[in-house]
């Protein structure tokens, strides 16, 4: 076979395509983080699962649109290459172009069995899909952080180098059929007090993946029922500008708060949390599904 | 004037249509509250806000669909005869047909100055109104209350001819601009344990009138931040089948647990917060307006 991507791959900005991106997961000459790929270019949350909770995990998302923006779902069950939109003004091919495969055109993947963990980072889900299989794309995040850099206001952990802090709350989502009992998992990105309401605005207008903070400020550890800001559940621990731990600032007269927003892994814990039987799949943290929509298509103006 | 209504309006079940409800409140001949009223009929929650925080409000309700789910609003700033839909699959003159006004068609009204009450229950808006105004409906939960009536399920409120009990929670909204510090308002109606999954699918269904319970079951006081479950903050108090306090069935090994909905109350809970400037208009409890549309409408099948 050969491989035209091996030489872009080791300089994933090469992939600047969403298809070029696509294309490069599904012969697997690229396996790491989506990060960076495509630039300008949507990238979404993948959650594949039993038809029978179909219904229930779209009212999930309609009743809790923050933490979960459902932006696409399959066509049909058990179709693969085709979606139907969730957002006003987009047609699913503007979304995916004709010629993906969802069980293939992400760089990793994970397999859980009756709610268990089967297999973790595989390449693709080719046989594990069944024609009893719905596929959902959830918005993510990348999307406003663009802007936010664009404006001077570049989140903290890109200007590291490290991941995006992200903590569980106990802030209750709206339960819907069998997910019940999730709560908010929120990512956090440190602004100075007086850069807070030009980050407001800035994001707001990100309606479909994310939108505004859910809240803000020192004592907002507190009222989301946060265990420790030094600790997050997932990600790296997040930093202050001259490399001390964050949560060292908030004795002080800190010029520097958190800044919370709902954050896309709020639905795979609650499809975790719901102790489903069969097989359900989800991108692997960070290997994303990249889009033929762009950032731009679903700006609020 | 002809007062054709005055005989129809002391039997209010003869205000069959919706038109016949608007009308009767637009001519002055109907002012209480509407249950009850144009049986099948979608009733709705009204807020008026100067064109300023439109957006703002928009974005609250969107953010938080469950106990602010958007019906409709002003087709345009200013227009108080036409509105655009906010529910998929129906226009805005299936929701109101024309030769409505929204300034007079609902029985009373409320009215604040610069955040401060200036009117109570007053018949109309019509000197309040401006060029300026934007008109928001919001879903309210009588639909449902039907269906579960019709399944041998009848809210207790409306067998004992009480109103239903409307409780502030500490569980925050989706913040939205000038829109910050809400909390969710709830309604509750006790059921007995082994009813709730049938209550749930029923009201699962009405997705654009609050839905499926936000939770159940008497830890759910605490976790909701209820101070006193005998003691709501809009309504009556909630009896048991036997008429004592439902609060006082906690300590026994109770059947009937208490069931909570987001409420409609929410959004002009939120409002009142913002601490607006100008002139913000809403129905008077109870007093809602009347729609063409019908139950059926907006169930999701």
């Amino acid at each position: 076979m050969a491989v035209p991507w091996q030489h872009q791959c080791s300089q994933t900005t090469l992939l600047v395509t969403a298809e070029d991106a696509r294309s490069a997961a599904r012969h697997n000459l690229h396996t790491t983080s989506t990060s960076g790929l495509a630039p300008g270019h949507l990238q979404a949350n993948l959650i594949i699962l039993p038809s029978r909770y179909a219904a229930d995990f779209r009212a999930l998302c309609a009743r809790n649109p923050v933490p979960c923006p459902l932006i696409a779902e399959s066509v049909a069950v058990g179709r693969y290459d085709s979606v139907k939109s969730w957002i006003r003004g987009l047609r699913g091919d503007n979304i995916l172009a004709d010629g993906f495969d969802i069980r293939t055109d992400l760089p990793r993947y994970m397999v859980y069995k009756d709610s268990r963990l089967e297999k973790a980072s595989c390449m693709d889900v080719t046989a594990e899909w069944t024609e009893d299989h719905v596929a959902f794309l959830i918005g993510c995040s990348y999307s406003f952080e663009a802007e936010l850099t664009g404006a001077g206001l570049p989140p903290r952990h890109t200007v590291l180098n490290r991941n995006v802090s992200i903590y569980k709350t106990t802030i209750p989502l709206c339960p819907s059929g069998v997910f019940q009992g999730g709560t908010y998992v929120v990512s956090m990105r440190p602004y100075r007090k007086e850069d807070v309401d030009l980050v407001r605005s800035i994001t707001r207008k990100y309606g479909n993946t994310h939108g505004e903070p859910i809240c803000w400020g020192w004592e907002s550890v507190e009222s989301l029922g946060i265990r420790d800001i030094d600790d997050p559940e997932w990600g790296d621990a997040p930093l202050a500008f001259d490399g001390r731990r964050l949560g060292g600032l908030r004795s002080e007269d800190a010029e520097e708060v958190p800044v919370f927003w709902g954050c896309g892994v709020t639905p795979q814990e609650a499809v975790m949390r719901a102790g489903l039987t069969g097989t359900v799949m989800a991108h692997a943290p960070g290997h994303m599904l990249v889009l033929d929509a762009v950032d731009k298509d679903i700006v609020e103006v």
